[in-house]
């Protein structure tokens, strides 16, 4: 990876304290032409999941050359590695939990690093909070152009992320909401590339009792207040209710089972 | 106008998902020397008209050659134009759905551009997701110095907001509640230069059943916990409790009657 | 202090409205290399204590000629000073209410000056938002390199702020939460050095009816679920629950007592 001098931050750390701040200041530190691009802060405390899933959603969309820190680390202190996953186009730095699993598969080919050299580390390394002490330092390196081999030692695999995946039948396909955005829109884990197999006139999708057919372009094809199913902005089968929340009116979450049938093309 | 290289961003989108960075990544990929700068991502979901005043009363701050990326679009997708405001000093781009408009008025002279050169946008364009597909990459392309003509065709005129107005009489000013910040101050439709036609000692200002007389020049020149009146930081009349919460002690909000009454200076 | 160009914000202005936006459009007009970067702003509204514990909490971690602009400022318009207190490495600038006074004493060695420089404000200065005409402007003027004494006349001392100090017995501490961060971790006001004077094995904290003993090196070193102090990325002793929120757990909040026991080392 030739370095851009981007960094993003994503954490769940929220906006209260100044911990993403002081983050920031040690990598300024260390890279003072850095770029700091805040992805969010509001993954909900520890929830691994839903930080890998929402970085994975936004990797693609970075110009090469990107530095992608992310903080979702409950086992801080613990035995989990501290590494970094270094592709053609970009790396990503945090905690071997699943949390860079997703982020690390888009991005094609890559090596994963154990964090392993110290005197890359702000010292002390506190036993709280790696992302000041090593994550924030270890992705200014990066972002300032160190050779990944002088991270540490390859490693041979990441953690891989526990999530859940749409089980394909014939004329059928079962998933679940993995996602519940700002609006309400509910994300569902099921891939628009599964659903193109159908012929577009009879896809339906049910969640809970509602059902929505067929898929629309976009929120503006159907009455206010009325849900819709599409493929959205994930590149996932999306259900929403134009101008209002749809977790809300279809009493929907994460979690929720969602089902779309249709007429295979070839079949 | 001559870029730059400062992009500002207005959205509903919130804090919790990576939709706004998302929109930087992408911005960054056309400008790689884009400066971005966030107003507020906490506009109340599809609130054109807060999403409007917030702009309003941000873009007089900036340096020339700033451009300002606003995007509350509950109608994406469907047939409202995307479109560029370019003025002598800054630019607005974002849906032709009011939310341009009371900050173009603050402008001077401008020009409206239609946004239809698809050359420019980032492909495939999304039915759902302007802000990274079309707005975040023709701001980029503004920031990074692209002449406006290249953008799309000259429009007559943009849409209006649809926006409460003071109603004047002689002598009495009859407005509303506009905005309400987070500190609970309530800002008023009534601006400070209607206000000045009152000899200064005249002047009261109602709400409910609460008279504050007259104008106080800061919120220090009443007791804590007391009601005040003030020309407050967006040029407007400013209802405020001292080191308290207006809207909360007051019962006041978005829409409530506020009068001003005096007399005139040249009666 | 030779100016780095990094200016961070730290306010009680929250996210919702565009108050941060428009102070940073001020600052990048006059200092267009400028690099804004947030501390917080959900400082809670007013609450001068906590702002000033946050900015003191992250000021060692910038890189020498960094500006810090706090602005939690009930007394705006009021008859306190506005000040900048500029050190070798650091300069702080906002209201002299004590927001500033524990990070200046983290700076070492340092010169308190009045903010009297009319030419550097942005005119005309209001009575409400000094943040943005008084603040914001003199920050960005020492980003940009002017000397400390252009500022206003020297001060002999800061404000102090009014922070409970704990009390400290043979063989005990007693101290107080006066943090609680976004993980629900209860951060305290007993200082690690404090804590060294006891032989490891026999310190034990105690809050409410909740007794942890001995102090834990990280939060993986308890059980999930359970409670443990130690000390966290503050240097204070911080009381918190594994995989959970300590505040909710314990009942615990600002004010709640804390008590440290042990056999001093050299007793």
């Amino acid at each position: 990876m030739r370095a851009s001098g981007i960094i993003t931050l994503l954490t769940d750390f929220g906006g209260r304290d100044a911990y993403v701040g002081i983050m920031k200041g040690v990598a300024l530190g260390i890279c003072p032409a850095a770029r700091l691009v805040d992805l969010t802060h509001e993954v909900p405390p520890q929830a691994v999941r839903l930080g890998a899933l929402l970085l994975r959603s936004a990797v693609g969309y970075f110009p090469d050359g990107t530095v992608h820190l992310a903080v979702v680390d409950p086992g801080v202190g613990s035995a989990r590695n501290p590494i970094a996953v270094v592709g053609e186009r970009a790396a990503l730095v945090g905690p071997d939990n699943g949390l860079l699993a997703p982020a690390a598969a888009a991005l094609g080919t890559y090596a994963v690093r154990r964090l392993t050299c110290e005197r890359l580390f702000r010292q002390p390394v506190s036993s709280t909070f790696h992302g000041r002490d090593v994550f924030a330092p270890v992705a200014a390196h990066l972002a300032a152009g160190i050779a990944a081999e002088e991270l540490g030692p390859e490693l041979p695999a990441l953690e891989p992320l526990d999530i859940p995946a749409a089980r394909v039948e014939p004329g059928a396909v079962h998933g679940e909401i993995i996602y519940v955005d700002h609006f309400g829109n509910l994300v569902s884990n099921i891939d628009a590339a599964v659903v193109r197999a159908f012929r577009p006139q009879t896809v339906s999708v049910s969640i809970g009792e509602t059902m929505m057919s067929p898929l629309a372009a976009s929120y503006a094809a159907v009455p206010s207040g009325r849900p819709l199913a599409l493929v959205g902005s994930w590149g996932l089968v999306e259900v929403a209710v134009r101008d209002g929340n749809a977790a809300a009116a279809l009493r929907a979450g994460l979690a929720t089972p969602v089902t779309v049938t249709g007429e295979l093309t070839r079949a």
